[in-house]
C-alpha cells in the first residue's frame, strides 16, 4: 500500500526539523510538509492534535502521531529495517533517551525563558542555560557524535537548536566557542551532513526572526 | 550471569513506584531498594545520577538508568521475552508513549502547583488539573484499562497517582468521583491487582504526608 505521509509543521518549528531529518535519514522522502499558521491552526491541526494543539504532527494513512520525539521513534518503529536512529542494546538505548529527554527539558525551556525575560530572571536563565550546554558539551566530549561514531538520536534531538545557538549568544552574550567549544565542532560536524543540512533553518535568519516575535511580542 | 538490581528510591517517591510495578509485571523480584534521605543524598545518588540528583535510578550491574518512564522502557527492552509493557505495533506504542508524557507533563507539574500554591494561582492551578484528570478520563472512556483489555504502559504511568487522587480532592476542592467516574473506576481496578498494590502506597497515608510537608514548607 502506498503510505500517506503527511507532517503538519510551522515555517519556524525547531521540532519539526527533528522529524524531517528522522525522515532524510531513513531515505524517505514522500512526505508532504503543511506548514500552519499557528496564530490561526487549521480545522485538521485542532483535529489531530485536540490534546496540545501544537506542531509537529505526523499523519500516516490518516492516523495522527504528536510530540516531535515520539514521532522520532514511531519512524524508527515503523521503518526499522533502515538506518536505525535508536541503538539496539538496551542500556544504549536508555542512554539515548535520556540525553533527548534533557535536551527537551532543559534547552528549549531555559532558551525560551532567556528570549522571553528581562533583568534577574534573563541572568539566571542565561547562566542555567550555559551550565547546561556545558552539561551536554562535556557528555560529547571527544566524541564525533553523542553515542560515538555515528549520528544517531541524541543529535537528531539537538541539532535543530544549531539554528538557536546563535541567538543564545546575541540575547546571553557568551560564546559558544569558550564554554562549549566541542559542542560547536559537533554542530558543524552535524550541519554537513546533507539529512541535516536540507533538514534545518539558517543560524542567522533564525536570529532575525527571534527578533522579530520579541519585539511583536513587545518583550523589547 | 546473576544480575545485580539496585532500585534507588524515597519513601515517597510516586515515580519509583512506576519501577517496582514494572518489575512485577515481568515477575521480578531479586532487586535490592535502597531508600534516599532526599535532604542528605548519598554519595551513590550523586555519582548514579550527576545531573538530575533525583529518584528513581535503577543500578543494573552497576549502570545507572535515570528517569522513571525511561527505566521501565529499559526493563521493557532487556527482559522482552515477559508480559510486554508496550504494544508491539508501533502505532499503538507512539499512542501509549504519547499519554504517558502527557501524564509527566500535566498531572505531577500541576498537581505540586496546586500543592504549593494559594490564592489565584492556586485556583488556576485546580482548573488545570481537573481539565487534565478529565481529559485522561475521556481517553479512558469505556475501557477497562488504557489500552484495551490489558494492564500496561499507560496504566503504569498513571496508577501512583491513585495515591494522590485524594489529596487531589483535598486541596482542590474537588469530587473524582463527579469529574472523572471512569478513573476512579479504573484506579479500583488497577489497585486490585496484586502487581499494583504491593508496589503503591495507601493514599491517606500519602495525604498525611503532602500535609506534613507542606507545613514543614510554611506553605500553610
Amino acid at each position: 500500500m502506498a503510505e500517506e505521509l503527511i507532517l503538519l509543521s510551522s515555517e519556524y518549528s525547531l521540532f519539526a526539523e527533528r522529524v524531517k531529518i528522522a525522515f532524510a535519514e531513513k531515505g524517505i522522502t514522500n512526505y508532504q510538509v503543511r506548514n500552519e499558521d499557528l496564530s490561526n491552526k487549521s480545522p485538521l491541526l485542532l483535529q489531530m492534535n485536540p490534546v496540545h494543539k501544537l506542531v509537529p504532527v505526523l499523519i500516516h494513512n490518516g492516523k495522527p502521531i504528536c510530540e516531535s520525539m515520539i514521532i522520532v521513534q514511531y519512524i524508527d518503529d515503523f521503518w526499522n529495517h533502515k538506518s536505525p536512529l535508536l541503538p539496539s542494546d538496551p542500556y544504549q538505548r536508555a542512554h539515548a533517551r535520556f540525553w533527548a529527554d534533557y535536551i527537551d527539558k532543559k534547552i528549549y525551556p531555559i532558551g525560551r525563558m532567556l528570549w522571553r525575560s528581562k533583568g534577574e530572571i534573563m541572568e539566571a536563565s542565561r547562566k542555567d542555560l550555559i551550565q547546561s550546554l556545558k552539561t551536554l558539551n562535556s557528555e560529547l566530549g571527544e566524541k564525533a557524535y553523542f553515542n560515538g561514531e555515528s549520528f544517531g538520536y541524541i543529535d537528531l534531538a539537538l541539532i535543530p537548536f544549531y539554528n538557536v545557538f546563535y541567538t543564545f549568544e546575541s540575547l546571553g552574550n557568551f560564546s559558544m566557542e569558550v564554554e562549549c567549544p566541542q559542542l560547536v565542532e559537533w554542530a558543524k560536524r552535524c550541519s554537513q551532513k546533507e539529512t541535516v543540512s536540507k533538514s534545518i533553518w539558517d543560524k542567522r535568519k533564525f536570529y532575525e526572526m527571534s527578533l522579530r516575535f520579541k519585539a511583536k511580542l513587545s518583550l523589547e
